[in-house]
């Protein structure tokens, strides 16, 4: 069994070194080999490579100094090529130090005219839990250099979207790309939430039909995740909100209706996460009733059958008891008991309790116990 | 049985293409062939219309400049008409993706002078449930275009006080026909309130008449309806906020005093929705306290009967040991139940056991279990 | 039964025609024929007469201009009155609109210098709910017109300070009276509070004494009640504050004490009605432990006897067996039941069960079961 | 018993008159005759005196131009004192009406260069409750008039400060004086709020010793103290905030820190007084939950004894049964509980039983319902 | 066992002479003697040293005014050295009462260009308990000086930095010293979390597996140590943002991003906490449900038991009755329970009865009772 994200979260901060220089570069041991993309294009160009090494794809940056790159680095396991793009393309050391611990909620920075963002991509997986990645991005004047943990994202098609030259991408500037991935970015949050949300339904039905003693821990589970998401999607709020309020020279005026655009986006996001809240409250709700419910049935039925039987049971005791008609000195006590003798006792007393019985589950069926 | 409207959002979610180009018209299958009408009109002039075509619509209205055109278009299925409108009435393609993809939150966007307003249509279907369609509108200088995905909407009493010439309308500018259409829309949110309101109480006098396992499911179930609605007047509000806060250019003064008029209404929208969430949440926790007054109530009859018998039963039984008066040799036992050979033993007994069903009655009518 | 205000609301809701022009006077068929009063002062001058129609009143008010007018209108059922009011008093379609709706929240509206002021004014009734009614208040350069739909209102105390020339009410401008009557409406909220806060009192009260089933309904009815006169006091605060926050055309620096002072009370409103949201909060939770602990006690009932009496009857139901001592061959079994047989059998068990008995009771005093 | 705050408080809502003009005086027949206190200081001055009269502390008062006095008013039952007060001290009516209802939350008022403060000094009783009185007090140039309704305060600390000339107190404007008059006011708070805390852990202590039935309306009574001292608290904390807004007029620079350092303290108190409501909270869940548990105890009693019996129970009945070895007629029947004539069939049936008794008792054993 | 932290503290309050002057500096008696550490240093020079009193530390400080010095005192049990230091770092009473009090919520204070800042040092304790240390820090221009109670603190790990020389901390002015402490406090403030997080989980592991009574308590006790971490981080994050918000001349540009990021490590530190809430939420809302479903389990057993055996014990029973086949007077009772003489009567019976509880078991095992 994988541990659960929040134990795996828990890990990493323990491994975390702390006290640390400010910047410090700490490449984790299980993180993957950088591989280096570089997809060139403008009007007429479109190149779409992978390099071997980080000086061939440098070559190839600078010798089209007219056209727009998008440089994707996947993998950091390689603290000197870390050190090289910092350089290369003035990048704080804590600019990489966040896009290296892979744990920066989502934020924008500015500086100069270059921009500094951090999105997470998010998927809803098989655990039923939400997994969130982290792209980093920085624009420069004719150049978005994304980084990322993974060699997959959820980027083709977008790449797909530039190599067809489908939309006006290859004609517009490189914060237009920076704009382009944070959208595609934001896309893929609407299938991971309505498989969220299918999963909550998938409860709800369990709720009505078999309900287990673990479902009440996977419906809170589920309200975890759907706090964890919301905790992702409000600084995603605010990232793009900052955007906005961004002047001409970061963001100029034909694009702000394009991240106008994705803030709808990400508010219409926070509607339905809040949706989601709403739905997995009502589900522990109705849990918590159902458990109630049950209960009270196990006792309606324990009442029925105690409350017929227990007189019923009185009633032959009584006649089961021992009260003799005859004193030893041979006397006769006819009050003792005389309905035994009786010749009709025994099936008078049958019909007697026949009709107690028809009575109580009359009483039962006005009180409605018997549906 | 219809999906719920969940059910259908998460499939609406699933079938929409993630990452595709901005503005990227997704025309659904379902959606209905468009139908074109304009009601045409100023102090003397009325016309209202439905057109063929996109080309005589557009004759239509520029050959009447001076007056004021409210173009009407319904259903989406037609691509091509779609971007005719862009190119003609100057939409960006991300507005008209709103427009299409039907579920935008209200918003409003200025763009010059010009408004790009959405609201959404509010109803309270019979299955209980808060419906809501979108429409779409844009201001220039001598129209209004509306956008909807339905052939029917809420409108007809504002065309018809257009045809009477009812009130000022015939003699304003087109801003002034925007507000009259964003008034009659959110007017329709008052009687779907009252709608769900009446829910409420209907569900609130089950629970005390005929509580069925289902009913906390459909409190439940109101509270979310409940939620959502919130969801969607909150926005409208601060959408017409927003346009208050809008300069002379965009609402000239004297219309000022109308937009003010509206908000208060959904103002009031907010205040009747936080009074129905009171309400439902109320209702949960009746429902829960029911559940426990039932319990209590089967608990205790239960408790009154087996309180009654069980000490009875045990002295029927008592009596009914075979402690014998003869040892087997013939001996007497005189100290082994000479009850049993009392002549009023058996009479006695029952006025005992009568006795304390009396005491065991009285206290439980002391207990006021009895009532 | 009345309806409940909820119910009354939603009744007055689905009346309402939706989609009319904005402006549009809707005079309610169950409103009051108008009634017209003035009030004329100054230093020396007090006149309070009431006027056979609206010309009259006009006539005096002109022939007067050096003095204060509280003109006051009192029910709504003519609406050419009140269209001559709108006229002569400058008053806009839509500001009339929520004059004769009656139920437009607490708010002011400036135009130019002179305000437009809605209150809303409370009281507790008998059927344990909040009713509140509305005063319109318009202020101009010698007048304040105000109007309301019932005949009785909670003016009285001012009318009479006017009347006897006490305080300085008579030699101060108009809006002095305007502030004056918003103090008497807001300071008639504390005496609802206060029987609000007894009747909360009185069923925590019935919580400890005679809970019935009713309590809990009561309890979370009286909870919305809460609610509802904090969506009351709210905007009446913010309104009280947006006076504040107008400057010195339309209050005068001198005035403002006197609009903080009744913000002072609006606030101190709020912290009362805070209270008694927590108060009610209590009383639910204090009635469903009731419920627990009620239940609890029914337990330990049943369990005590049940406890007591089981093992009993099990023990005399041993005895009870008819193990024989004699095979049907005649041959002697002796080790079957031979307790029956012993002299002093009977007393002997007798004496068992009631150290039964005594160490039960005993096991039940220590764990504190018997108080 | 004395009445509860709440209904002390509701009792003078009811008495006060409402519709009163702004600024009358209300003078409660219970409140005390007023005595007059004065202490002036400068660097080497130092007096503190009672007055008989108000003439005499106006005497003594203008004698002394170049002091700093600090008169302190006790008592309230003196209307015209009052009147001379606002005359001489040019107090508004609005003000000293503030100041004799004595229910003003915390605030402050600026009048040119002069602050109008009302503070609460706040105790916890011997009932568990907050009890707050108002301190009022106004500056001056050379002095600050303090107002309170009782003789006894908590400022003793404060004059012995002033007569040992302790700190710079004697050297430094009456604005410093009222600043340390706040501060000990303040300073009060901590003891209050430490008290408070030990009774939650009274209460937590009985929780889990010997929980009574009013423990859960003690929790809850002091879950509304801790409520209605974060109401005072709050706008404590704010009117400090709004002195520390005020310009150099108000507070010259050098006592910015230490108004910042009260702020401090109001700050702290706020995380205090979070905390407890934290814990009241935590005491009403284990409550609940303590009652749950109780329930389950009597309950796993119940069914243990039940559960052990009931069988046993069965089984001598079932060997109580009268089934007849020989028919009427002498045939015998052989398979009519031929147990019965066994030999060892009493003893081997005791040994059952006794079998099922160590199998259940095992089983409840493993279900861990024996500890 | 020692006393809990909110013991303590309360401890810590009733303690506090409340009254005193404003700067009053209350040496606890348990306070430890100051030890007195510097470390100097520049981009070559590195001294640490331990000094005896004062005034050497005085005279290695000003004997090299072209280094940083970073001056540590631990230990405040030395009124005249706190004096001293007062007057030689100009530091005012107030702020010196705030370091030695050591209860003050992270804050900074801007003083012309110097900096007063408190950090709270936080460990998660054996005893599941938030133990937080204060560090107060005052910047000058060429010095940092931090005062702490406890002579072992988080900072060696920057103390070996400096020595080491790594990075460019030797280099930079001594408010990247304060930065850097800043950071190395932030930083430890994640280990704390994570062994919080693990503890959650263990109280989660011990919730399924074996719940004691005790559990809720803890769980609960945890929440309140959730709560209090949370009102330390964000007055953190405040403390941090308030640095952001001042000029240059407090923070040079180039330092700002420094500053930033550990924003960033606080609002990620705020995020991990309302993860805690959410999760021991979680936690106590399980603990209720396995109350509930464990008096669930109690309840089914107690059922079927009883409902299997109360009928057949009223079965056994009947046949336990004395209905005599002859009268007295030797005439026969032919319907007084025949079955007693029938040769096959009680197989039959006994048959039947299997029948009966085969029945039952089915009954339950349809209900689900029985897994
Ligand atoms: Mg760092
Ligand atoms: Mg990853
Ligand atoms: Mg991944
Ligand atoms: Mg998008
Ligand atoms: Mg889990
Ligand atoms: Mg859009
Ligand atoms: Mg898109
Ligand atoms: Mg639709
Ligand atoms: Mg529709
Ligand atoms: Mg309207
Ligand atoms: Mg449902
Ligand atoms: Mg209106
Ligand atoms: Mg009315
Ligand atoms: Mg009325
Ligand atoms: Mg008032
Ligand atoms: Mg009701
Ligand atoms: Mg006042
Ligand atoms: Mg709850
Ligand atoms: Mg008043
Ligand atoms: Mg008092
Ligand atoms: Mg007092
Ligand atoms: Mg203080
Ligand atoms: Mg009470
Ligand atoms: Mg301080
Ligand atoms: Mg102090
Ligand atoms: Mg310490
Ligand atoms: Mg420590
Ligand atoms: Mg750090
Ligand atoms: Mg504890
Ligand atoms: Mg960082
Ligand atoms: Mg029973």
């Amino acid at each position: 069994m994988t541990p659960s994200p929040t134990k795996q979260f828990t890990k990493n901060i323990l491994e975390r070194k702390v006290g640390q220089k400010p910047g410090f570069l700490n490449v984790h041991e299980h993180s993957l080999p950088p591989r280096l993309f570089m997809v060139s294009f403008d009007g007429d160009l479109y190149e779409s490579r992978e390099f071997e090494n980080y000086d061939s794809l440098m070559a190839a940056f600078v010798s089209q100094p007219q056209a727009r790159h998008w440089i994707d680095v996947r993998g950091y396991q390689n603290l000197e090529l870390m050190e090289r793009l910092m350089l290369d393309f003035q990048i704080h050391a804590l600019q990489m130090e966040d896009v290296i611990n892979d744990y920066q909620r989502p934020k924008v920075e500015e500086d100069g005219n270059r921009l500094f963002i951090i999105s997470r991509m998010v998927t809803f997986t098989e655990e039923h839990e939400i997994d969130d990645d982290q792209i980093s991005l920085f624009t420069g004047p004719n150049y978005v250099l994304t980084l990322q943990s993974d060699y997959e994202d959820c980027l083709n098609p977008l790449r797909e979207r530039i190599r067809a030259g489908k939309g006006s991408i290859r004609k517009k500037s490189s914060i237009y790309l920076a704009y382009a991935i944070l959208d595609v970015v934001l896309d893929h949050y609407f299938p991971a939430m309505a498989q969220l949300g299918e999963y909550a339904e998938e409860l709800e039905d369990c709720l009505f039909e078999n309900p287990s003693k673990k479902l009440l821990s996977q419906i809170l589970d589920l309200k975890r995740e759907v706090v964890k998401i919301r905790r992702i999607i409000w600084p995603e709020r605010d990232k793009i909100n900052e955007i906005l309020r961004m002047d001409e020279a970061q963001i100029p005026h034909d694009l702000r209706i394009y991240f106008k655009d994705i803030y709808d986006h990400a508010v219409q996001l926070i509607d339905l996460v809040d949706n989601y809240r709403e739905t997995t409250s009502s589900l522990t709700d109705l849990y918590l009733s159902n458990v109630s419910n049950r209960m009270n049935e196990v006792m309606k039925v324990l009442t029925i059958i105690s409350t017929i039987f227990i007189p019923l049971s009185f009633i032959v005791g009584l006649y089961g008891m021992n009260f003799s008609r005859e004193q030893p000195d041979g006397e006769i006590n006819p009050l003792n008991m005389p309905e035994l003798y009786h010749p009709y006792g025994y099936v008078t007393l049958l019909g007697f309790m026949g009709l107690v019985v028809v009575g109580m589950v009359y009483y039962f069926y006005r009180k409605g116990w018997l549906n």
